[in-house]
């Protein structure tokens, strides 16, 4: 059963923090296997990433067929179901959309001062895409990831996927084909992740890496962190929902299930104002779990993760519970959604309303479906352009503005005891040395 | 001897990613004693802090100490010399008006299926700021850190700053209650870092830490990313000088050392199209090393890890070494900068003009001086606002809308295996379960 809580009775405040400090994951610790891997890539290269290949994939390669040549996924795209591809292009389609909303502009102006100043928005060169293989392969995440380094503008993205025993899903490459990836190469754990981190004769490396992954992947992405950039090490998902006596107590329990198929450590919460509601809702996930195919994770994160929350007032009580939880996906299923998502300071996405429920956003929506998990929606974003691109900022002096800054500039490079720094504003304006 | 490198020369690839692949850290394992002390001050709270603090920094302190006094800051404004602080308050407003610049703009929308489609800017809670104590307390980085924290919006700004001994420097003190930091605690290494991400009975914990640190600090900020966020891990300063013969090899000499005068392990790199001009600059260097007050560092800096480049044409060949060194400081001396910038992608910041010293970015010019080192700047920026904001994606579907994207999105659930998913959707349509 999860946990049921009763915001005005004695006690809540205690038994809600226990409920956020719940550890959902058991940390796995390979750093060590991870760093001898990463190690033994980065002095051997391709012939290393084919030994743990044929080891962990059974697969065996050679530095030839280590990228998936353009025939094989030809032949995905020819093979597909057309419903399929044109689901995925709606997607694809969509995202796209999407993210093109979220091409940053840079900025020039000259102060007072007559100094110039600017901002620039660049891409990274190349990005590195972790797309896991066997039960997690999801095509529509391959889009997730990869259509916003394109659409910010990335040159070169290489996509990894192992292929435990040769097999790969065509799913994934029909996305890959869609999105816009450039190379793709079938292989997967640390030694993929250290082939994009530094490259191999074959496999030239990369400045970003993104993608989810298992604890072997999510420990290399962390190493080689500072060598490339990396997105986000994400942790099980969660729902939060936000709902009303008015709702259809089965719609709600079966977004409550969305979330809790994932992953037996994946969190499904309830806030409501009414307790009727909050049984039904309870009695109608019980329903649909008699039935549901992935019924042993989703009871069982359900049942150990899963909680409903009874609050008196929805708008004056649930904001700052929901901050608290920071989740990652909010489903607002009241008459006046907007109103409580104003209120709302830490979220990774919120969906609207009774007719939006949080799974429309995994696929076609068109925001990210990769967001920020475990309570770091207070202070990380999802997935997208920002990702794959930098500023540099720019700053221009003209003699004249040059000595309209320098007497500050001089005293404080003085004052931190940097001579040099000082120099080198005071020897352009012949200012005295000391 | 610096490295002199000559474009033209046979050898000259190998010998330039010899210079880009040259260690200039020594990496200290630091992480076992760091994360020893993490989890003592998250079981311990004030009592670790406190005891830590008496160890490393010879500092008595009770949980009423920990933090310090508004009079103590209040003080240290008072007795500052005023030319000192106007000075300051200079780089401040400065600071203030170009980040302000920065502050990013959601967007909504309708999109032709009806669906109403939003981004959301939204600021960190709470930060936290390290400082480091001794010589490495610069006045100047306390600003860069803490303004744009303030600017985006962030209620709670703490700052913590070692005071070994019980000294702490007063200017450090200003700048913060310039920059409107909330709360100071005179604490320092990984115990403040683990007070930051867990809190202790006296210290409620922030949501991101940033702030420059030695490697205990490093490792520290780390191991807590993921409870917290954490800004760039920084490595050692470099700049890059572009000049042409017209300059005054002196003003060019001065910037080279303007960076090694920071550290043993910074870099000065400088690409000229001038031969007589290099040996100019290199003299010139020698000169100043004679009287300058940090010599010890900068000459060993130089020596190590100094070069100097010389191509036949700068337009056409030095934006390719740029984007390879991805330098964290980019200066243009040249008659005309901004066609130079224009083609070079990675850059932390560019200095445009031979009146633009770097070191004029490190205090006043606007920009942020806390930037991507060791050529991270392929793949990351400088601190700014963004680093204290997050984002939140919205989705509104009424009933015709999600009737719109139900087949697509049904599709694609049921072909990864998510019923649950497939059917939240569904079951607001009366679509066929299967």
């Amino acid at each position: 059963m999860p946990v049921r809580l009763e915001a005005s009775a004695s006690g809540f405040d205690q038994a809600f923090a226990t409920l956020l400090a719940s550890k959902r994951e058991s940390a796995q610790d390979v750093n060590d296997t991870v760093a001898a891997i990463l190690a033994d890539v980065r002095a051997r290269g391709d012939a290393a990433v084919i030994e743990y290949t044929a080891r962990f994939d059974r697969l065996t390669l050679t530095p030839e067929t280590l990228r998936i040549e353009t025939s094989v996924v030809d032949r995905a795209v020819e093979t597909v179901d057309p419903e399929l591809r044109d689901a995925l292009a709606v997607a694809a389609d969509r995202i796209a959309s999407f993210h093109g909303r979220q091409v940053p502009q840079g900025f020039s102006y000259t102060d007072q001062a007559g100094v110039r100043l600017g901002q620039r928005w660049t891409p990274v060169s190349a990005a590195g895409l972790y797309v896991p293989g066997g039960t997690a392969a999801y095509p529509s995440s391959v889009l997730m990831n990869a259509v916003p380094a394109k659409v910010a503008g990335v040159e070169r993205l290489v996509m990894v996927v192992p292929a435990p025993g040769g097999v790969l899903n065509p799913l994934v490459l029909v996305a890959a084909r869609m999105a816009g990836v450039d190379e793709i190469y079938q292989i997967g754990g640390a030694q993929a992740v250290a082939a994009l981190a530094y490259g191999t004769p074959t496999i030239r490396p990369v400045d970003k890496i993104v993608g989810p992954g298992n604890a072997y992947v999510a420990a290399a992405k962390r190493q080689v962190f500072g060598t490339v950039g990396i997105d986000m090490i994400a942790g099980p998902s969660e729902i939060l929902v936000v709902a009303d006596g008015a709702n259809d107590p089965d719609w709600i329990a079966i977004d409550l299930l969305s979330q809790a198929e994932h992953d037996t450590a994946a969190q499904s919460i309830l806030i409501t104002d009414d307790r009727a509601f909050a049984d039904a809702v309870e009695e109608a996930v019980e329903t649909h779990l008699r039935t549901l195919s992935r019924v042993e994770i989703a009871a069982a994160s359900w049942r150990d993760h899963g909680a409903v929350i009874v609050v008196d007032d929805l708008l004056a009580q649930a904001p700052a519970l929901i901050d608290k939880v920071a989740p990652e996906h909010l489903e607002l299923a009241v008459t006046d959604p907007d109103t409580l998502a104003e209120r709302v300071h830490h979220a990774g996405a919120i969906f609207l309303g009774r007719h939006t429920p949080e799974a429309i956003g995994d696929y076609v929506a068109g925001p990210n479906h990769v967001l920020p998990t475990s309570r770091t929606a207070r202070f990380s974003s999802g997935l997208g352009v920002l990702d794959f691109m930098k500023r540099t900022t720019l700053v221009g002096c003209s003699a004249g503005a040059l000595g309209t800054l320098a007497p500050a500039a001089v005293r404080l490079a003085r004052a931190e005891g940097l001579e040099a720094h000082g120099l080198s504003v005071a020897s352009r304006l012949n200012m005295p040395r000391e």
